[in-house]
C-alpha cells in the first residue's frame, strides 16, 4: 500500500473537521489547538493512513521545526544542564530538540552534522571545539555554547564564560592563601575554553609577581576522573613540587584530590585544588571543593534567545556574548 | 534554483568517479570506503548541487539508519550513561543516534514519537513509562529499557535490572543490621521500576518477620534532591519515627542524607540509608553511601544487541532481559 498517494491535508481536514491550517498546526506540533482537536486531527490521519511529505515541505519551506544540539560528553554534569535547558526552552517554543552526542570525535560530528542537514533542521546549538559548521553549512542559524570552533570567524554567534577570568580568579586565591608554586592541570588538546583558562592562571601568576613553573603544567588525554587521578599521581611520582593544582574542570579536580588523599597529602593544610565548573559533585563530594561557576542557566538562556531571533529571520542581539563566572569559596583552599 | 531536479546518484557516482553503490554508502553513513573517498563524493555532492531525496528513498525502504532513543531526564548520571554506552555502540555500527529528552514530560513524548516517526528511523530506545510507543508504531524495532510502559504487552522486547531484588537487597541490609522501622522514600508515580523495588522492600520486611508500617512511606513528585530533602524533612517533623530509609534513587538518597545532617540526626548510628543505582555522587559524596548496583553497561549492551537484531529482521535472543543488580555496602549502613 502506497500510504501517502493521494491523500492530502485537505482529505485530513475534511475527516477531522478541521481547517487544513490547524491539521498543519497539529503534524508540526505548533500548538494553538486543544488536545480534543489533536486528537481528533491523529484519529483522522489514522484513518486516512496519511504520512506527511517530510521532504516536499521540507525543501519548499527550507527546513522543518527541529533543532540539532552537538554536545561532546554527554555524561559530563555540565554539559547535560546546559543541553537539557536549552531542550527544555526550544520545546516550549514547539521545536523538537536532537542531542547528538559525539563522544568527543570528530567523525561522530561530521556524520552527525550531515545528517542533520539532510533532516532539514532549522537551527543548530554547537558545543564542539571541532569543526565549523557554519562554513560547511552557512545558511542554518547556528549558535555556539562553550567553545569556539578550530576557525574562528567573526561571522559566528558563541555564548561562553569569561573563562580567562574564571582561571585568573581560581589561581588567584591560591596566591592569596600563600601558594607559591601552582600547578595547573588541563586537557592536552587546544580547546578555547582551556586555553583562555590557562591564560588566567598565566596572567594571575605574572600579576602577582610569582614564577610560571614550565613543568607544573600537566596534561590529560581525556578529561575525566580516572585520568586526573593518574596524571597528578605520576606528577608526583616523578617529583614535581607544587602546593597548589587548578583544575579546569571539577572532574579533574575529583581525580586529583584522590590522588593526594592516596599519597597522604593533607587538602588544603598542604595542597589547594580549584576546580571549575560547579557541578553537584563539587558541592555534595566528601571534601566540597572550591571551583569557579559557570552560570548554565543564562549560558542557555541567551542560547535559545539568539537561535529563535536569528531562525525568525532577525539579526542577533550580539554575536559574542561572554557570561561572568564566579568563585565559589569550599574547603580545598 | 530547484536543487534536487534531475540530479541522482548516478551524476554524482561519475563526477566522483565511484560506483553508485559507494555514493549511497557514504550517503548513508554506512562505513566501508575511505576518508579519501569519502572527500571525493562530498565534493562531487557539493558540485552538483545535489541534495540525497531522503523522503523518497526513506519510503522505498521505508527507513532511515537513524535512531531514536527516548529518556526521561538526561542530569541523572544512570540514565545518561545508559544513553551514553548505547550511542556509542550504535554509532560504531554506523547508526546515528539521536537523543530525545522528555523531561519526564508525557507530552513532549508523544510529540517526539510522531517526530521520529517522520523521520523514518529504523529503531527506537525507548526509557519511558508513559506511552506505549509499540502500540501506535508497531512497526518499528523497539527495544524499552528500565521502565515498562503503562499498558505492558507480550510484544515487547525489554531490558532491565531486577529491580525487585533490588529492594530486597537494600531492605534486608537495615533489616540485618537490627532496624525495626524501615521508611522508603519514592517517586509518587507508578512506575515499573519503582513498585517493582517497593515490592521487594515489602517481601523483606515479611520474611523477616518485621512490621511493615503503611505510614513510613514517602513520596516526591519529582525525583531529585531538592524534593527528597522536602519530604524527608516533612517526615520527621510531623513526627513520623524510623530508623532506616530506602531510597529508590541515589539522588533521593542524597537529599535524604542532608536531611539527616541538618537535624542532627547521625547516619548510620541512629539512622541507615540505602540508596540505588551506584551513580558517581554514591561513591564520591562527603558519606559514601550503601546502594544497589546496576549493571548500566549489560543494560546497554544487551539492548544495542536486541536492538541490532530487530533491525536486520532477526528475531530477539529474549523478548525479557532481568540484569542482575547488587548491594554495594559503604558507610551509610
Amino acid at each position: 500500500m502506497k500510504k501517502s498517494s493521494g491523500i492530502s491535508m485537505k482529505t485530513i481536514s475534511e475527516i477531522a473537521g478541521v481547517s487544513t491550517a490547524t491539521v498543519s498546526r497539529v503534524i508540526n506540533h505548533l500548538g494553538g489547538f486543544s488536545s480534543e482537536t489533536q486528537k481528533r486531527v491523529e484519529t483522522a490521519i489514522r484513518e486516512a493512513g496519511y504520512v506527511p511529505n517530510v521532504m516536499a515541505r521540507g525543501l519548499r519551506k527550507n527546513s522543518l521545526p527541529y533543532i540539532g544540539i552537538i554536545v561532546p560528553d554527554i555524561i559530563n554534569e555540565y554539559f547535560s544542564k546546559i543541553v537539557l535547558r536549552v531542550q527544555v526552552a526550544l520545546a516550549k517554543e514547539g521545536y523538537s530538540v536532537f542531542i547528538c552526542n559525539t563522544d568527543e570525535s570528530r567523525r561522530q560530528e561530521q556524520t552527525y552534522l550531515s545528517t542533520l542537514k539532510n533532516m532539514m533542521i532549522c537551527g543548530l546549538v554547537c558545543i564542539s571545539g571541532y569543526g565549523n559548521a557554519k562554513e560547511d553549512w552557512p545558511d542554518v542559524p547556528t549558535v555556539y555554547i562553550d567553545r569556539h570552533p578550530e576557525h574562528k570567524t567573526e561571522q559566528i554567534t558563541i555564548i561562553e564564560s569569561d573563562n580567562r577570568n574564571g582561571g585568573y580568579q581560581a589561581t588567584e586565591e591560591v596566591l592569596r592563601r600563600g601558594c607559591k608554586r601552582v600547578a595547573i592541570l588541563m586537557d592536552s588538546r587546544q580547546i578555547s575554553t582551556c586555553v583562555a583558562r590557562f591564560e588566567g592562571y598565566r596572567q594571575a601568576i605574572e600579576d602577582a609577581g610569582a614564577t610560571l613553573y614550565e613543568d607544573l603544567t600537566f596534561h590529560v588525554q581525556k578529561v575525566d576522573f580516572q585520568n586526573a587521578f593518574q596524571a597528578v599521581t605520576t606528577a608526583m611520582q616523578t617529583g614535581k613540587k607544587f602546593d597548589a593544582l587548578i583544575c579546569t574542570t571539577d572532574w579533574l579536580a575529583m581525580g586529583a584530590l584522590k590522588a593526594f588523599e592516596r599519597a597522604n597529602i593533607p587538602v588544603p593544610e598542604q595542597m589547594k585544588v580549584v576546580g571549575f565548573d560547579n557541578i553537584s559533585i563539587s558541592e555534595y563530594a566528601a571534601k566540597p571543593m572550591t571551583t569557579i561557576h559557570q552560570d548554565v542557566d543564562e549560558m542557555s538562556r541567551l542560547a535559545v534567545d539568539e537561535l529563535i531571533r536569528m531562525i525568525n529571520g532577525k539579526p542577533c542581539l550580539r554575536k559574542h556574548w561572554m557570561v561572568p563566572v564566579s568563585l565559589v569559596r569550599r574547603s580545598t583552599t
